[in-house]
């Protein structure tokens, strides 16, 4: 493989972190949005959606390309392959910090509520995406494997919320409209840190060729 | 290229069909597990994703086989990394039909209720999956078109079920519980939905080399 081969490939990395970079601006962005009642700055964030869907075209362009053109191997062929499943993942979580935005619109038209394990989850996410992130930067397949440690502990946070959210709800009927707000960021935290699970996986694939999905290393845990 | 990366082609597409064939059913009996209240069902779905996990795992290894080894170009490499994201589209919906199964667990533990939109939001979800896989099968982009255009209706339904389950909750509190899980259960038919266009749209992208991500032919649709 040659020289122009290599430029492309870095460009392509290159590409991706900045699209990361702007994932991860937005889910923080969209978590403060909701935490600081913000409307002005949930508005930002789905309007931001479009050049991150606009990032994603053009990734998938880019590695088709690199695909048909230069038919890479070995070492080359999996970070493509990988890229091309990290830069659908990415703009997945693109998706739900939009949706997160949304709730801060509805949220701030509501009387203000305790987030309860919302705060806590925003945290958990926003770094198990940095981190998973980190590791594809790298090539570091350890920060992956902390990642998805961690999935689990969201999994739980996000049951407890909702069973919070229901006890609330119970005991005060006005709740309703907002507790199922809450519900509805709680879980897509929930699948942002699937996603960054996801993303870590392939990270993992990719430094180490080894396929880690389904949680291969621990045959105990319970079906998703 | 020849012949033997033609049956290694083959090949791929027969384990796709199987595989999409084991994902229809599951999702086609986790509803009716919900619908006949029959738990025994529900823990035959559960059971059976282990197979189909499985399946995606094997699949996964044989694309990035032919990649290596075969290096294709044009047409087999569109649709070989059509089938990379078919293969993880349809293990993704596999989850969501353990996830109904699991709350035809729950709702099975409750008084009975009424389904409201979701035999509806069933039936469809069903519908654009398997014109969605009847697409892949005859690479037939009209058939991906109209799943496309049935994803803003499930999403449409989605949002009328929550509503209604919302006032459901409002007048009565002893359907909170119920309730959550009715909203599960749409929002995991919704997802499907989702998938099923992910589908069509690599199915249009192998049919005509062409890109309708973020519906760009319809510049309308709201934000996701």
């Amino acid at each position: 493989m040659g020289r122009h081969f290599q430029k492309e490939l870095d460009s392509l990395r290159s590409t991706l972190i900045r699209m990361a970079s702007q994932v991860e601006e937005a889910l923080r962005l969209a978590m403060r949005s909701i935490l600081s009642r913000d409307k002005e700055l949930a508005g930002r964030v789905i309007a931001g959606d479009d050049r991150i869907n606009q990032l994603e075209l053009e990734t998938d362009y880019t590695i088709i390309d690199l695909l048909a053109l230069q038919q890479p191997v070995a070492i080359d062929l999996r970070f493509i392959l990988a890229a091309q499943k990290i830069n659908n993942d990415l703009e997945r979580i693109g998706d739900h910090a939009v949706n997160i935005a949304q709730s801060a619109f509805a949220l701030g038209s509501m009387p203000p509520v305790a987030y309860l394990e919302l705060p806590t989850m925003g945290e958990l996410a926003e770094r198990m995406l940095h981190d998973a992130l980190d590791g594809f930067i790298h090539l570091d397949a350890n920060l992956g494997r902390s990642v998805l440690r961690h999935d689990d502990t969201i999994d739980e946070l996000n049951r407890k919320m909702v069973q919070q959210v229901i006890v609330m709800m119970k005991n005060d009927q006005s709740k309703i409209d907002v507790g199922m707000e809450l519900i509805r960021v709680s879980r897509n935290l929930e699948r942002v840190a699937d996603l960054a699970t996801n993303i870590s996986e392939e990270v993992i694939f990719m430094a180490q060729a080894r396929v880690v999905k389904h949680h291969a290393e621990d045959e105990s845990s319970p079906p998703g």
